[in-house]
């Protein structure tokens, strides 16, 4: 394996969310090199089908494997809610998601045994949350809640606009009255709102971010399989970043989310893969 | 061309909005034949750019030509303002958009010679109705205005949440300051929100929403091509509804747009095409 040890990690979101996962992939792991795909001619993913965001899954795994990575990280809840267990089987290189890291995450800090999960339509419908969750622990009661607008309040860039703080009323309010003590992030876009989600379902409850957890795992992973970077090679760590469509939006946004200065974004015709 | 005459019309939109448009044609048009497409696998369209529309629009004309289709209407306004003028010059079957009789019918309504118009990010930016309407009337001021929120408000549901109302009064503050008095809504979402929008808006403004003009447009070429359907055949007219995911959820929604009831929505895999 040593060969694969300078390769690259794979990310890949519907769009710009996923940023927050390579974010903290970085900050854990500040010697790996890596590879974005953001699939922004077909954002948002989780209004769309099972069988639809598997096939882009696909795709763009055999796009990410053309850039050699060796190994994949699905930074989109409703892709790993949908697509991961498929895409695992089908594909000869390590995939990991993000819902299992969220979900560990959370069962370690509740003490009610009680969770909630805000998520796409998509994400909740396929209750994956809750199952993940009860595999780890049957006795945890899980609540889960599609909050389908909070994609387009953050990508339209209403975070700070007060109807963003009526809608998420809207949507938390009968999660709020519950008594949770832990709730998970369940969508890459959320940590965006974070603040103001915390703000309103107050302090006692314990938020949690996937992506934290979900780099832990990445970095855990590839020092198991020997295939961690270790090279101190000054041109070793380099970011490459990949959308389907929108590349100059696509990196206006990146450079808010990353601590660097974000480099030229490639379009690619994800169709062709 | 009498083999025509019996033909289908094609009609396609990035998802649902389309159907205000279908609808239409069916009033003005009832003796003919629909093949609608909605792109719900990639929905929305607003958002991306002029070269990703431009090839859906090419994958679905392809997909209706396979139908036989007699015309097409482009029921999207962000297609008709990216795509229309490329496809028509690639394609051997007579095409048209909304944008022009959109434009049309506002051109006709103004007095004061100021038109407003509100649609995607993508419809503004191309800047399209304000050449097509300065192609009319160099003299008409044209003032537009990206309402982005407004598609995944109505998708959503929110269409008689009190945040809508708030959206709207933020999206068109600027415009009710000014002098227009006549208002295209440049976007076949947007119908759907016209109450609430004229109510903002006040009485003294024309609301222009481009399907009226578009059904009639498609009337004048249909006869002008001779190839209208004039057959009296009962089992002449007929609808198909094609979709590239979420089959039941569109058929679910065209049942509350359409005057009758929509059968078997079929799935089309459109990156095939």
């Amino acid at each position: 394996m040593e060969c694969k040890k300078g390769a690259p990690v794979g990310v890949f979101d519907s769009g710009v969310g996923g940023l927050t996962v390579v974010r903290e992939i970085i900050r854990q792991l500040p010697d790996e090199n890596i590879v974005y795909f953001g699939d922004t001619a077909r954002v948002p993913y989780g209004s769309k089908s099972p069988k639809t965001v598997i096939r882009f899954s696909e795709q763009i795994i055999r796009f990410l494997k053309t850039k050699q990575v060796k190994a994949i990280v699905i930074a989109c809840n409703t892709a790993s809610a949908l697509a991961l267990d498929t895409v695992r089987d089908k594909f000869d290189v390590p995939i990991l998601g993000v819902v299992s890291p969220g979900a560990r995450a959370a069962v370690a800090v509740t003490q009610k045994q009680k969770i909630g999960v805000v998520g796409t339509d998509a994400t909740v419908r396929s209750g994956v949350y809750t199952q993940v969750i009860h595999r780890m622990d049957p006795q945890i009661q899980v609540i889960e809640k599609a909050c389908p607008l909070f994609v387009p309040l953050v990508e339209e860039g209403f975070k700070e606009h007060v109807v963003t703080q009526e809608i998420i009323e809207y949507y938390l309010e009968s999660l709020r009255a519950t008594d949770i003590d832990a709730m998970i992030l369940g969508c890459t876009h959320y940590p965006l709102l974070r603040s103001r989600i915390r703000a309103y379902m107050g302090e006692e409850i314990q938020i949690v971010n996937p992506a934290y957890e979900t780099a832990a795992d990445l970095k855990a992973l590839l020092k198991e399989q020997n295939m961690d970077n270790d090279s101190t090679d000054a041109s070793g760590s380099r970011y490459e970043f990949y959308v389907s469509d929108m590349a100059e939006k696509f990196r206006q946004f990146a450079n808010t989310v990353m601590p660097f200065d974000v480099p030229e974004t490639n379009v690619v015709n994800i169709e062709d893969f």
